[in-house]
């Protein structure tokens, strides 16, 4: 993505991998600062991961996979069978960062398939931190094809609605939700993008708001109790966010408040699209009703921050309840935007064979 | 309503007049700070509404009427004629304070008629005090037959979502919304309240929440994004909001948000009811369509505040929309808990008798 830094715009991914560290830009100061933070251990890695230093589930998910990578070059000593008992325990601990987001547990499990084919510590170790970069590399093109497919959807002079932030933030470039918006607004298509904020981390307002900005795609905040009222008014003509976590069924885990907007453009007739990698469909889960919802820290929802001062925001005798996330069932989603096309919920199967 | 200010248990009300001052518990700095402010001339009260110091429909109306009186009081000289000609220029201005609270105008203009009656200037200062202080009485009263007529509604164990601030502090006193919340929990029903914070100005956290902690309701904050996902799961029973303006058809102007949640309580067999006096009724506008939204200022969506440090939450550069106020239509609200019982829709015109 592009980004101006001092004067001058030069490229970034959200995270890659160099002198055995794990380099990310550090999501919990944008858009007030611009840092690469800098994980050195596997264990720093998962930590910037529950730390939401980096977040959104693909680039969880390539963060995970140079995190396993990172596990396997810590190892000492060359006992094969050791190294794989390790990795196993690693690996487990890695799963553990985040459980709503499936992209994490693939690409862990994908290193450590394809290392257990290795004759030696030291042949697997090559092969972790090979596979980690071809996992990331993945990625990006998966991006492209889904800002190639979901273009299509959105006509010159269309108005996106979008939650959260799905964007080359929460992937290694490009975006999920954001690929067909880049798209369209780089193929000269007038656009403009409703942001929510989306309480309670501001994921929109902070991050979506600043990659907007940065490339100059035309958008404005707004607070997510808005939504509904521009939608009533006709100012929305389709909703396009990510997702975390995708059921067989096509029930979609995804950022807390993803079901209130879609049930909102399912009332005013707007088209509701989910934009997400094969790897975010999980198969093995039937239905929405299976996908474990995180509940975070209340002090999420009791204090605001700019990533120095927090300040509080609520009655701080009061309780809290902070789910991270809900579940949009299957029949308020028009539609599956992947590198592999766009599909409905019906023709999901179709996707297996991928 | 209960307050407990150092250790000690006071009765408080949102507004009162007080040697030629209106006096108001001061909203931007509360739950961290309880102070009164004081507003020495009609001008000065009408600030006070403009900056939010006071908000809530009939805490407005109250407002209004002592600041109608504060600007009878203001009068120089005995001529009764150029008197009339200045409070309605006073009356003009203050009702252009809020633009879509319907209480303020309400409030105004029943001073401003009763004191075309007088015979003097100094018979019309009288009057207008004595009026705004029975119209202040007449809110209480009203509120305390909201509650009743509401706590119908309310079965022990019940969960109950109110967005925005209807509470005492958006009345005089005892609230509109919260009335039938304070009456099932002084009559001994257990009761659970789920607290939509309410962005962007966060009422439900700073005004609901602090409102309900000084009672001892059991509460809980949340994100307003979260009232959908407690909705599927079917943890909540009862939606009850207050309102702004509700138009002839039942159509109801509230806080931003309301449409959403009224929307999300539908599609999930949830009943909403509009808790309001028939003062906040405006029998004149036919339908929501034509009642007007006020849109804010950027500051409240770009910033958050304790009401001394203010930190940005948002991308700086980006534009924002900020509608304070959404029409949810009447096909949503189940019923309106008034003074004079709870009515649907249909039977609404059984209201214009009283």
């Amino acid at each position: 993505m592009k980004i101006r830094v001092g004067g001058k715009t030069k490229n970034y991914r959200t995270v890659w991998f160099e002198n055995r560290s794990v380099k990310l830009i550090d999501q919990t100061k944008l858009p007030f600062k611009f840092s690469i933070y800098s994980a050195k251990t596997y264990k720093q890695t998962r930590e910037a991961i529950r730390n939401m230093i980096v977040r959104g589930a693909p680039a969880i998910g390539a963060t995970a996979a140079f995190a396993t990578a990172q596990a396997a070059l810590e190892f000492k000593g060359k006992d094969l069978k050791k190294f794989f008992a390790y990795m196993r325990d690693a690996a487990r601990f890695l799963k553990t960062a985040r459980p709503t987001a499936i992209d994490l547990a693939h690409a862990v499990d994908r290193v450590l398939k394809i290392i257990k084919k290795a004759h030696s510590v030291r042949e697997a170790k090559t092969t972790a931190v090979f596979q980690a970069n071809l996992i990331s590399r993945e990625y990006i093109k998966v991006c492209e094809r889904i800002g190639k497919n979901g273009e299509k959807l959105i006509h010159s002079g269309a108005k996106i609605l979008t939650h959260c932030n799905a964007g080359a933030l929460a992937t290694v470039d490009i975006g999920t939700a954001l690929a067909p918006i880049r798209f369209a607004h780089n193929n000269g298509k007038r656009i403009f993008v409703f942001v929510d904020e989306t309480r309670p981390r501001l994921q929109g307002s902070k991050l979506t708001a600043w990659e907007l900005a940065q490339e100059k795609i035309p958008h404005a905040v707004i607070a997510d109790n808005a939504a509904g009222l521009f939608m009533q008014r006709g100012d929305v003509d389709i909703c396009i966010v990510g997702a975390d976590r995708i059921a067989a069924n096509g029930d979609t885990a995804n950022k807390i408040g993803t079901y209130e907007k879609a049930v909102l453009a399912r009332e005013n007739g707007i088209p509701f699209y989910i934009a997400a990698p094969l790897t975010t469909f999980d198969f093995k889960t039937k239905s929405g009703e299976k996908i474990p919802i995180e509940f975070r820290a209340d002090e999420e929802v009791l204090y605001a921050t700019d990533g120095k001062t927090k300040v509080p925001i609520s009655n701080l005798s009061s309780k809290v309840k902070n789910p991270g996330f809900d579940v949009t069932p299957a029949r308020y989603i028009n539609g599956y935007i992947t590198e592999f096309g766009v599909f409905t919920a019906k023709n999901l199967k179709k996707l297996r064979k991928f």
